[in-house]
């Protein structure tokens, strides 16, 4: 594997003791930085006549290289290493999210009020009218996160605890993004039907539920099912959350290139959740030739093995990626780290696309195709052009619980992406900025705008 | 039904704009305490040469008393009522509780640290040591509030949705008192083991689980079943939050009378979830001579009628709850209001202590037997002797979450039950304070410390 840039995901802080004298700390920093640590803040924690204490923060590109640096520092002379904190493990500890009272509970009124005997009269309001359910109580503006730990981000089915830290992260995402307040749900359990029967359960609290980091081709049964029985949105945002940016980044893409939708043919690597929930997005923007490729190849009519989502896609012909990357527009990946070869890049069309959507580890290094490619996304923030879920899932659930959706469909996903789409200008847009970015505070807006517009269209707005 | 003392359950504001001139406030706040409103706040809002508008703050009794304080205003002349406030209603419009996160999330860093790339070295470390959950997620500060809508306060089986208003609360005395994170799961489903099973489900993500508001006897064999499957704290407090207070205030009933439990004839009116739990916390706790009462006397050994639980408590005598009360020393009611007679309380033994804990409307109005009790007790806020469940439950997860507690035992109801009464130090103990204040800071230090100990002493402490 190439080196990747080192980032704040391996981000260390070492405390060292230092004789104080000038150099001293120069040695130091130049010790780390040719084990390739990227430097961050240096605090001066203490210093004596004799001894300056210092704490320095650096980024590694993985765990072994952290160890590395360390290794690095401690063998200096006169340098004494006395602690190394790890910081992403320190930011983790306890958790990531808390429940706060929105009101004081300092007196008998207050108890008197928010619990009982007060609590009483909007109990029966609601017993008497379900509806005010949602303005009596948190459910209009609560997401549930549920998982069952099968697919927990590229790393495989880690199951329900090991799943927590993302859920957690997750709903810190759905707060600082768009004000939702979303509970992780990781269950105990990956049967298909427990799951749907579970989430049936406990939705009357909710009023959306985001499922996240579910196996294919389970999810896909999973939010069928749930889209049926619940009358709040469903939203599976490994599935719809990727298509809607992916489209969104390649809308943009095409418009750079000169190319349509409709003429353009697309590999999509990758025929897991996000790679089906691609095509089919795609195929409803427009697009005509979709080759959808798994670790066997081309999703091909003559196969036997297909699942009946792959089936949706398959096409007349076969062959592996590097055939169906011949001639080929739009590369989209959504598999594994190093699948995709410069040589497949070189045989792909004039002004290629090339979205390597694989995470942590891209489908190819960017740095080996940067001239051969008109346009280059990755899922990865160090890079220009990241094709974050984070773009598209704040704003539906905040478009879907504002118009109390009580759906999600496909055309709001559509809108969703033109809408993201749309905020990059002429001006603004380029082979480098192709998308907003993450923190762009009109993503929000524009989305939830898109979706709720949609949702009037197709009448499952409810307000 | 006697009449009830006004309180903030049923508080209201009223705006009102009336001639700037001297006895016209004075008009109001007499029209509105001849009809029995408690003035609270008056707040002067604008005043012209001519006009004053003001909000006035009324407790009233009911709702029903509410509209006649309103109505009275609204009859004076020269007074223009413009607006009505429900303070309660609007207290609970949009949820009480919010989930809010514990670290800024507004840099790349902070998103590689906290979300991808970061999180999935969190996730590995806990794919590796699945105890990690502890330490690197929210579980070990966090509870699940459990119900299925079954049985409401006393108001019934009302359904999830409607029960919600009350596990946010619930939520909230949870964050108030003892800093736990509780969020309520509000189940679609009243079969008890499609109970177990969800919450069985989704217990991953919580360090305990409280039941509340299901009806007996189902939420026996749930807690029964969910304390086995389970190796997290399961605690219903309907029935053990109740009996750890009632076995609290008891003892300290029974100093002040010279009398000991293991001599006392108890009558518990009421075989619900609280009347058996509190039955076998007292005889867990000594006490000898218990007769329980339900709607249809007094638990029989003659009865045929009797669920396994009320035959655990059925004794010789037979007949009404009149016949058991004739020289009873203590009555317990956790039952329904006004069942309890004046004659019936002068058929006690000497010095008779009196709980009669029915919500929000007491099993007898305490004024009408002020002076023939030793001890009066109720669940309500605006009488002496409050029995409230916040006196236990935050302090029994407190200290079951902080000593990794794998389940909450009977020796720790009884330990914490203990640590309550013996707040009430000698000089603070009279017959209008039998046991500590809900806001009084020592209670949920004191019984977090009591169940650790006793989960040490039981060897079910996992740190």
């Amino acid at each position: 594997m190439a080196d990747l840039t080192p980032n704040s995901s391996f981000s260390l802080t070492i405390r060292i003791q230092l004789p104080n004298r000038s150099g001293m700390l120069a040695t130091v920093t130049q010790a780390i930085a040719q084990v390739g640590g990227n430097l961050g803040q240096i605090d001066l924690i203490h210093q004596t006549h004799k001894v300056t204490t210092r704490e320095i923060t650096i980024d590694a590109t993985s765990t072994e290289h952290a160890e590395q640096i360390v290794q690095a520092v401690k063998e200096l002379n006169h340098i004494k290493v006395i602690d190394v904190y790890d910081r992403t493990f320190n930011l983790h500890r306890g958790g990531k999210i808390s429940i706060e009272n929105k009101l004081p509970l300092k007196t008998q009124a207050d108890l008197a009020m928010a619990y009982t005997p007060g609590v009483g009269r909007i109990c029966n309001a609601i017993a008497d009218e379900p509806q005010d359910v949602y303005s009596l109580t948190i459910k209009s503006n609560t997401v549930a996160i549920v998982t069952d730990g099968s697919a927990v981000l590229g790393l495989g089915n880690l199951g329900a605890e090991a799943a927590l830290p993302v859920m957690e992260g997750k709903a810190m995402l759905f707060k600082e993004f768009a004000g939702i307040d979303a509970f992780p749900i990781c269950l105990a359990n990956q049967d298909t039907d427990t799951i749907i029967e579970t989430v049936k359960n406990i939705a009357p609290v909710f009023g959306g539920i985001n499922l996240e980091d579910i196996s294919a081709p389970r999810c896909f049964d999973i939010e069928a099912k749930l889209r049926q029985v619940l009358d709040i949105p469903v939203f599976h945002d490994d599935q719809h959350g990727t298509a809607i940016v992916s489209l969104a980044a390649l809308i943009n893409s095409l418009k750079l290139v000169k190319k349509s939708l409709e003429e353009v043919r697309i590999v999509i690597n990758g025929a897991g959740a996000a790679g089906i929930a691609i095509a089919r997005l795609l195929r409803q923007a427009g697009a005509k030739m979709i080759w959808m490729c798994d670790s066997k190849g081309i999703l091909s009519t003559k196969r036997t093995d297909l699942t009946s989502q792959k089936q949706e896609f398959a096409v007349e012909s076969s062959g592996t990626l590097a055939g169906a990357m011949v001639g080929a527009d739009v590369f989209l990946g959504v598999s594994v780290p190093g699948v995709l070869t410069p040589e497949m890049v070189h045989s792909m069309a004039r002004d290629p696309i090339v979205m390597a959507m694989a995470n942590p580890i891209p489908e190819i290094q960017p740095e080996l195709v940067l001239d051969d490619v008109a346009v280059m996304a990755t899922g990865r923030s160090d890079y220009p052009n990241q094709i974050n879920n984070v773009l598209a899932f704040p704003g539906v659930f905040r478009g879907a619980l504002d118009c109390r959706a009580s759906v999600i469909t496909s055309t709001m996903y559509l809108e969703a992406a033109k809408a993201i789409a749309s905020l990059m200008s002429t001006t603004d847009l380029d082979a480098e900025h192709i998308i907003p970015s993450v923190f762009d505070q009109r993503v929000v807006t524009a989305v939830s705008a898109a979706v709720q517009q949609a949702a009037r269209n197709e009448g499952v707005a409810r307000r």
